[in-house]
């Protein structure tokens, strides 16, 4: 606690120099500074993991063709995406300029859209270029030291973490400084919510893209090599293991960057209008919270990643809990010092807000743990998995099935009782406040407890990406047939980085469903300052208005049918988009596996190994191909809110509650010229956003750690347990585990996105369903 | 449309002679005589199925054996649920003394659940006695003629249909007129609510311990028959064959019917709660209405099923369709009639009426046929199953669970037009009535709607038992050795009983997804009475209370943090309790396997043929596991939403929105002494009865049409496509029908069950919430 009062001095003195309502614009510059040094950081932090050693001139070759399959990738993808956000973007424009009311948001609207999606390509883009160029050099390490290609995999990671983080704080921040923010800081955060939908769409796609290439490729290389052609993973002779390995970049490297890019972005706009409406009382500080705690979360993470190293014995995993608990600690202190210097004022009590931060923080380690649970081999229910394998595929299948439909119980009695606590706390912290509902209290108090859970981001995605470097330094190592100590070392690694995966996943999920309650509730605030807009409209044009006293647009009620119906769409759309991301997979791991049957007939040299295989034709396929997949269930995830929306707004009159009146006579609901105001399209959108959000949120823990359970169901038996290798129970084993690839890598990720882009453009298109 | 007002004059007749609120009485009294008279026809037909031939001593020897181990299943089952139940008896009874407002209605709510429990038992056990005697009967028949095996097997299977409508009828009906619901119409339908749950309670212990049952014997006798000895299913020799006979009575015979039980019961008492609120409009006799037209139901397929009749050369399926359009024609103009004769009145539009019972038989038919669409081979989804199977079971797994995923899309988009459509309907046909608001006019839409689907369920389940009928009957001839016509007669009718077990899995979760909002409905009124009367209460004790003019409790707000955790607990159940259930099959399946090998070790007479193994071992572990392994999941669907609704109601005073004010300065929400009626619990109650019913419902249809597509996969491949039995891809294809099976006959239909008990408990148990 002496830390935290230490560092909330430091804080304090720029808000004691200006008095008023508007100070607190110094830490928009702070936070535009530390974005700024941030990035520098991550400029030269990449310039030094480029400058190691990359190894021998065969380690090269293979991962120059990882590196341009990946490039190539990357850049046909957002050729891709760039299309479509530019039609969107059009789109947008047109959507708004339907009303007078909002033609004038238009522009700025589109702006920050497009500025959203371009820094989250360039966040997706710098990571993977960092990435490809780290793995060789650990592969290249791991020939001398485990420390420095320990130190060298997560450095390379931390390029993205930091280059994510930092540049969604600078997005927001700029386009906060841009739009007047300084000047109209209830008004602008209204305005950013672009940035979001912006960073989402580009996830959607690249998650999804990324998702189904890597699955593809991989689900697609094991049936045709280690089934058809019984030859081992990652063998050079397989056509399809480049593919593969580049697979593990674009999927799980630019896609969980993209994801966490949009966390961040969406978090922070939502935090941004929930401050807005705090505005009486903590002023332009509590808008510019949020942009604080992401400039927390940069300087804890940096520390936090320099301070790991290892030694020859130790276990991986251990070097990078410690930056990880170095982090968190940091991150706590600066979060204590922010809430005490910036959420403070008469009637405020900062240590119950402080509490909602501490909160995000336990919700995350829990859910960390309760991942770890359901997917390590040492606990019961992967050895469910792995007993079940004994009977072959089907009880293993079932098994899976059934500790994936166990998993969502655990985090969602987590989940439910951090909301709980941080919304009393809110409700407690603001317990002086007169100006505020409880309702809005206790939001606020959820919102600073998301703010808590993603103050360690950037070090998560830190840890996350190291996943795919070590994965490629081992496929490296294996490939250019390396053997003995640095297999080892590469291989402890390689295990270190499928952990940190999983338990990124676990993060992820949190935090978005921690996240959602903050987006839902920033669009009922934007809901209702649409509507008082509207009336003032009307009313400016002579029409009979009334509002209600104390209205807000924060009743979703699921007992009116558009809501329910609303819902019940909601959820059926994270079937549907799972079920079309699976099959994305299966038809284009189809495509794989018909390119490497034709590539060993058309030359027999191949298997013999006196022949290159022609890695690149293999990656092409499957670039156009997971292309092509990306773009249905992504276009059904954008079009569903949409329709639901405009329906409802136009063909519902019928399903309103009647208007009753008060005891005065008085309408209850907003009215211009008698008629009540239609909010049925905003209502139904509501009811879709929340329910598909919580049918998102288990389906995909259901995916992440049942996939996950399985895999290493199969790495246990892997290790010579209850048959080992080639027995009849790995064989079943390596069933559940293919089953669980699509699953865990691209439905479940992809499922993450999807909800967060729910909420993203419901925000952005309010304006269009009132 | 000229039938309709001929048989409406009918219904006219009584009316006319008995002016006033309360004329109507007589249809209490009809509705009784069709119920005798249906359940004595029932006695007719089980005689008549009974007198007829029962084969040979060898056929009689096996179906001895699966009328004792099902009888000797039941007696058990029954015993443990009736302990269950009685001490659940005990609790509501305690519960209901905890307050003195609820106190008086504690003895008329435990006794209706007490009737229920017992009628629910009663029509599951009569249900069974009739369909175990019926196919060797069906059997022996198919020796000589298909139409007279078809023939009995339906008939069999329609004495489990009359009894289960004609008993929820006269249970609802006796209890109606005891509890002197013809004095005072508008208080007795909330003292019903314990006969839906009584039946709820017993419908999901045995539709669990069914499953349970079911599908461990079913699983293990193959894993250990088909798979380790190589024995063909169904072959003497297998120990658990005579356990897996009978586990397809006591599981989807007793078990659908105690689900289509609990259906109509439910419906039927959330219908009249519903009728009672429109008292002032239809009088008596809009609440008598649903009973009314479960007599119509009755009547209809009593007709349907005597039309039936076939050829040796005809599907079929072909003849079961007729009956079944004839009783859906039947009951339409009944139901037209009934609506004309009873809903009629100044301002109401009988036209729009019978439209909402037009939109719920259409939505059946529909549902019907989407589930026909992909569990069939002739259409896309089995076939790209069927396709996957080619490259082994990790494919086959994948494609099976993207269908299953698939399969919520159509059904959502169905269950949402007829929610707005019957909706819109019920508000247009009651446009000229001023005293009702729209949303009860709109609701009672939905409920005809409703009350439409559900009015052909005793010909629906006539055909659902014919399934397991035909099934046993096939089996026995199998085991007795008969060849060439006589299989072909029985393969026949049983590859028809297989399509009607899918079909009505379809009907069920269909009407459940409808009955959900009126069941949510009649939850939402009912806790308006409460509040009404503890503000009486408070009132007559000399507090000060308020009301808001036209308040009613139709107000579940996602957006309150008590109602979005109801919402995640209650998706978060369904899963969890699927999970329990899958597991159970697991562990059970796992006691017959090792029951089997201990037979095959102790006694190798049994697979040379020379001794019979000991059948009534495998019965006996298979019925005490299944029994055991019921209990947990059952236990959790019912304490969960009782905790909720208790702590919510407990420690949710700062949840609760700021009793805001309208423009008099008069509270908006019902106030004694001055603080606001604390609905948390009953909000995060509703919040999780509706999610979990969402989340169940997609859950369901995705095991149900999951499950069914593996299953026909597999046929399609059997019948010699894709390599025909024993390829490789027939072994891919008995994997994925392996992992369906506990998806679609236990988990599946349980989810249903557990749908309707969470409306119905939550109804029974609305007092202690608020």
């Amino acid at each position: 606690m002496h830390l935290v009062y230490l560092v909330a001095s430091v804080f304090q003195t720029p808000a004691a120099s200006a008095p008023g309502m508007n100070d607190g614009r110094v830490y928009l510059w702070i936070a535009i500074a530390v974005a700024l040094v941030a990035l520098a950081l991550a400029a030269l932090l990449a310039r030094a993991v480029i400058a190691a050693d990359s190894g021998t001139a065969e380690m090269q070759a293979i991962s120059n063709a990882i590196r341009e399959g990946a490039e190539a990738f990357l850049k046909r993808q957002y050729q891709t995406i760039g299309a479509i956000a530019l039609v969107l973007a059009v789109l947008l424009f047109v959507g708004y300029h339907l009303s007078p009311r909002t033609a004038p948001f238009a522009g700025k609207t589109v702006i920050s859209f497009l500025v959203g999606a371009v820094c989250s390509g360039l966040a997706g883009f710098t990571g993977m270029y960092c990435s490809i160029r780290a793995n060789i050099r650990a592969a290249s390490a791991a020939r001398t030291s485990l420390d420095r290609a320990l130190r060298l995999a997560l450095r390379g990671g931390a390029v993205t973490g930091l280059v994510v983080v930092a540049l969604s704080l600078l997005g927001v921040s700029a386009l906060f400084l841009l739009f007047g923010g300084l000047d109209h800081p209830q008004a602008v955060p209204f305005q950013l919510v672009g940035f979001g939908f912006g960073a989402s769409l580009v996830a959607l796609f690249a998650q999804l893209g990324g998702g189904i290439y890597t699955k593809a490729a991989d689900v697609g290389a094991d049936l045709v090599g280690k089934v058809e052609a019984g030859i081992p993973e990652d063998d050079p002779r397989n056509p399809a293991v480049i593919a593969d390995l580049v697979g593990d970049n674009v999927g799980d490297c630019a896609g969980r960057g993209a994801d966490i890019f949009e966390s961040t972005a969406a978090e922070n706009v939502g935090a941004m209008i929930l401050g807005a409406a705090l505005y009486p009382v903590f002023g332009l500080k509590g808008i510019l919270f949020p942009l604080i705690v992401l400039a927390i979360n940069l300087i804890a993470s940096i520390i936090g990643v320099f301070v790991v190293s290892t030694n020859e014995t130790e276990d991986p995993m251990r070097a990078l809990n410690r930056g990880f608990y170095v982090t968190s600690l940091l991150a706590l202190a600066g979060f204590g010092a922010a809430v005490y210097g910036m959420l403070s004022g008469p009637g405020v009590a900062p240590l119950w807000l402080f509490g909602c931060g501490v909160v995000g923080l336990v919700t995350a380690f829990l859910f960390v743990w309760i991942t770890q649970y359901y997917t390590e081999a040492k606990y019961r229910p992967v050895m469910s998995i792995v007993k079940a394998s004994l009977t072959g595929p089907a009880t293993n299948i079932i098994s899976g099935l059934a500790v994936g439909m166990e998993t969502p119980a655990m985090p969602v009695v987590v989940i439910s009782a951090a909301l709980l606590l941080s919304y009393y706390f809110g409700v407690q912290g603001l317990a002086g406040v007169d100006s505020v509902s409880n309702f809005a209290k206790g939001i606020y108090g959820t919102a600073i407890a998301t703010m808590g859970m993603l103050s360690c981001a950037a070090y998560i995605l830190a840890m996350d990406t190291f996943g795919p470097i070590t994965d490629n330094a081992g496929g490296i190592i294996e490939m250019s047939e390396h053997e003995g100590v640095v297999r080892d070392r590469t291989d402890k690694l390689d295990s270190a980085g499928n952990t940190t995966k999983a338990l990124t996943k676990g993060y992820a999920i949190g935090s978005a469903s921690l996240a959602a309650f903050l987006l839902f509730s920033a669009y009922l605030e934007e809901i209702k300052t649409l509507v008082v807009a509207k009336l003032d409209v009307a009313h400016a044009a002579g029409l009979a208005t009334s509002m209600p006293v104390n209205w807000s647009f924060n009743n979703i009620n699921l007992a009116q049918i558009p809501v329910f119906v609303g819902a019940l769409l909601g959820a059926m759309l994270t079937y549907l988009f799972s079920s079309l991301a699976i099959k994305a997979v299966g038809r284009t791991a189809q495509m794989v596996v018909e390119d490497v049957r034709n590539q060993f007939r058309e030359n027999p040299g191949i298997m013999l190994g006196t022949s290159k295989p022609n890695y690149a034709r293999c990656v092409n396929i499957v670039t156009s191909a997971a292309l092509k997949e990306m773009v249905v269930p992504g276009l059904l995830a954008v079009g569903l809110p949409v329709a639901v929306g405009f329906i409802f707004k136009h063909f519902s009159q019928s399903y309103q509650a009647n208007a009753s009146l008060d005891s005065a006579g008085a309408a209850l609901v907003p009215m211009i010229s008698g008629q009540a105001v239609n909010l049925a399209g905003a209502e139904a959108v509501a009811g879709l956003l929340m329910v598909g959000t919580i049918s998102g949120v288990l389906l995909a823990m259901l995916m992440n750690n049942g996939g996950g359970a399985w895999d290493n169901a199969k790495k246990y038996i892997e290790t010579g347990q209850y048959g080992g290798k080639k027995s009849d129970a790995h064989k079943a084993a390596v069933v559940g585990d293919t089953v669980g690839d699509p699953f865990k890598d691209t439905a479940g990720p992809s499922l993450h996105v999807l909800i967060k882009l729910l909420a993203t453009i419901t925000l952005v298109l309010a304006p269009l369903f009132v």
